[in-house]
């Protein structure tokens, strides 16, 4: 910074594209200030409950498209729909924007006076709850990232025809939009276990859905006594029918799968339930044809999310690039940013408070000049473990990973956290570099 | 608590409304869980943009109805809209449920593309912005309050038919929902005035909103260059359209009106612009007749919000009691409850981490033994402010504040923020107890 500038920021001077009005200004009498815009809405599509504006179209998209139909026998729809995290901003996701995994069947639709939340097996007293029961409750509210395994791999729920995850079009969105992150409230499960009496035989729970498929997941009990917990509400109201309503399990930091969804019933047990999406799906096939199972813990991840893929950054200048990182190991310490694919690396500023095991928005001030370049982001938790890259990634699984793998072997790769690049070129540009 | 039960929690078994399920628990035979239901939703009504479920009801209330007519000469609507606090979970209010006061106008239908914000006045460089070019600049996210002055008052915009603030039926929407707390994302205002360059002549700014109505509003320099924002999102998405879109001011602490929606201009002024809701409207009137002017601090404020007015406890037993604290001092420090009318206080458990100007939730586990009783609770900030009772209050300010003040002065007392009195009868039932 020259001396002359130095008390003054500098991004809007530095940057072709708003230099004009940073340097000269706009002449006032030639100035295009919109006129006061009469609104056509009627007051009953947004008094009592609000509406976006028309001009607001983000959306969730599915694997396929919007509705397009599941690739696999037997499914029969598109159950993964993402989110836009490319038109997020903060830390929250917006409810009706979180991402759905629902594994073949549309929500169901929940009368909350009819539901229960049953709690049996290993315990002294078997307890039914009603959901007022439930309200009545001690109550707690956290800030909690949802991500599903298959979350930026090729395989498992990630999956995409024509391997998306690999193509230069990949979206931010198509990529990464199995996570979302929002203000949970609810029971801690802990709690409802002292309750029952937990006898000293149980060791795992098993967590039952209501929805047609009863879908069914265990967890070790030492988890269910750390932070789980019977959430009810998501951003300050009831959660929605596509995210469990009138009841979800919220389990932090772990595979999406295991949040189980309209939850109707939690039986402790002595071991597993060996569920079909915990031994044959959700596992990790190693290339020797083995799976490992029981493999819950997700991240360090990041992905900066402006710019990113699909993007076109309309010329040189001033851009500031955000992101997201989390961790389910715990708390987001770091984000460093390279800008030049790798060769230095700058710490991004996080948004504070940072919560533990929940999305934490990340921001770095840039200039771009025009040239081609790269751009990364690395994270590390507060257990010291760090982002890695595909090719150290590579190294911990055993296996040079690579675009032949990821299209022939998808199945062979979940929990890939590795380091994602937005290739830049000089036409503005944004692509997706993964194996590039 | 005993010896025998010192190893578990009591709030079940001392509740007789829950005891049945904590002591005996329901035999599993004869238990009543729900059966699978199919939803017929169309998928296109929740898979782009989700929607609530159709059992959640909750909605904003004007101030004199749904959509009723606003009693005072000229205005042409009911344009005082209040959040459901009853039905609020955690500190997010959802952007749909987020107050509104519009001063007489429905929100305008703007294009973003066509939306400008010029800084003027007392600076260097005269700017424009587009919304595109905002969002380019270094941005920040915070959770901040926004309240109306006259929320729990009996004047002003608080202005009830039948003064509806003293009546044993109000609900703390009624009474308390002019407030409302969201995730904020934008630019720094002074990021902004300084990169116009600020003369040293500017001490007040003076906002512009891009309505028909066309509101300003002056706000001295210090607190422009301290922690005012102009943000472009709430909650992780765009701002609503009621609140604001494309932008808006965000003041925290201060109140509401200075947080002037749909904003187009912001002028660097030597002094305030007088104008009408800043020396006619939105000022204190006291007894003697005069007006206090330029009074924007709100708080320390405080709520409980279940159990509150308009609900019926359905019998003695455990309930949480829970509400919200603010302050635009600062950051709430304490929340004490008595639920004896004031004999004794507890301090209520604060969710963490605790927002500096942002609503603070509060909980404190409560047996109700079935006797007629009066909730209450009181805040404390950062800088020691403790939120007065009634008859403490009235001395602040001169005046014995009573129902006749309340009802035959409305606009005597703005930035009423004393200790709200639920009473719960021996039925359960739960009143506004204000003046009792």
């Amino acid at each position: 910074m020259s001396s002359k500038q130095s008390d003054r920021r500098r991004f809007l001077k530095e940057s072709a594209a708003l230099a004009g009005l940073a340097v000269g200004g706009i002449p006032l009498a030639n100035a295009q200030l919109s006129a006061p815009a009469a609104n056509e809405r009627r007051p009953d599509e947004w008094y009592d409950y609000g509406v976006r504006s028309r001009f607001v179209k983000s959306m969730r998209i599915g694997t396929n498209g919007r509705f397009g139909k599941d690739p696999r026998p037997g499914v029969p729809r598109d159950y993964g729909f993402r989110t836009p995290l490319q038109d997020t901003f903060g830390i929250i996701t917006p409810a009706p924007l979180h991402f759905i995994i629902n594994h073949g069947y549309d929500p169901p639709d929940i009368d909350p006076r009819e539901h229960r939340l049953m709690i049996h097996g290993l315990v002294d007293r078997p307890l039914i709850f009603t959901l007022e029961e439930l309200q009545r409750l001690p109550s707690v509210s956290r800030i909690h990232f949802v991500e599903c395994a298959g979350n930026a791999t090729a395989g498992g729920q990630g999956f995409m025809p024509g391997y998306v995850r690999t193509q230069p079009e990949a979206t931010v969105q198509q990529i990464f939009g199995l996570t979302s992150c929002s203000e949970w409230t609810g029971v801690q499960l802990s709690v409802l276990l002292q309750e029952a009496g937990l006898k000293k035989e149980g060791k795992w729970i098993v967590a039952e859905g209501d929805e047609q498929g009863r879908h069914t997941k265990s967890l070790p009990i030492e988890k269910a006594l750390d932070d789980v917990l019977v959430v009810y509400a998501q951003n300050g109201e009831p959660i929605r029918p596509e995210q469990g309503y009138p009841l979800r399990l919220l389990v932090p930091g772990w595979e999406g799968i295991n949040n189980v969804k309209w939850l109707r019933r939690i039986k402790v047990m002595d071991k597993p339930s060996m569920g079909k999406r915990e031994i044959t799906a959700y596992t990790s096939l190693r290339l020797d044809g083995k799976a490992r199972w029981f493999q819950f813990e997700l991240g360090p991840k990041s992905a900066i999310t402006r710019p990113s893929g699909g993007q076109l950054l309309p010329g040189p200048g001033f851009y500031e690039i955000t992101g997201l990182a989390w961790s389910g190991g715990g708390t987001i310490r770091r984000v460093e940013v390279s800008t030049d694919n790798g060769r230095t690396w700058k710490d991004a500023q996080l948004q504070e408070p940072i919560h533990r095991k929940a999305h934490t928005r990340f921001r770095l001030p840039w200039n771009w000049n025009g040239e081609e370049t790269v751009l990364l982001s690395r994270c590390t938790d507060d257990q010291g473990w760090v982002q890695p890259s595909v090719a150290d990634l590579g190294k911990v699984l055993g296996v040079e990973i690579s675009l032949a793998l990821f299209r022939e072997r998808p199945d062979a790769i979940t929990h890939f956290n590795a380091i994602q690049p937005w290739k830049v070129n000089r036409d503005g540009s944004v692509k997706n570099a993964i194996f590039t």
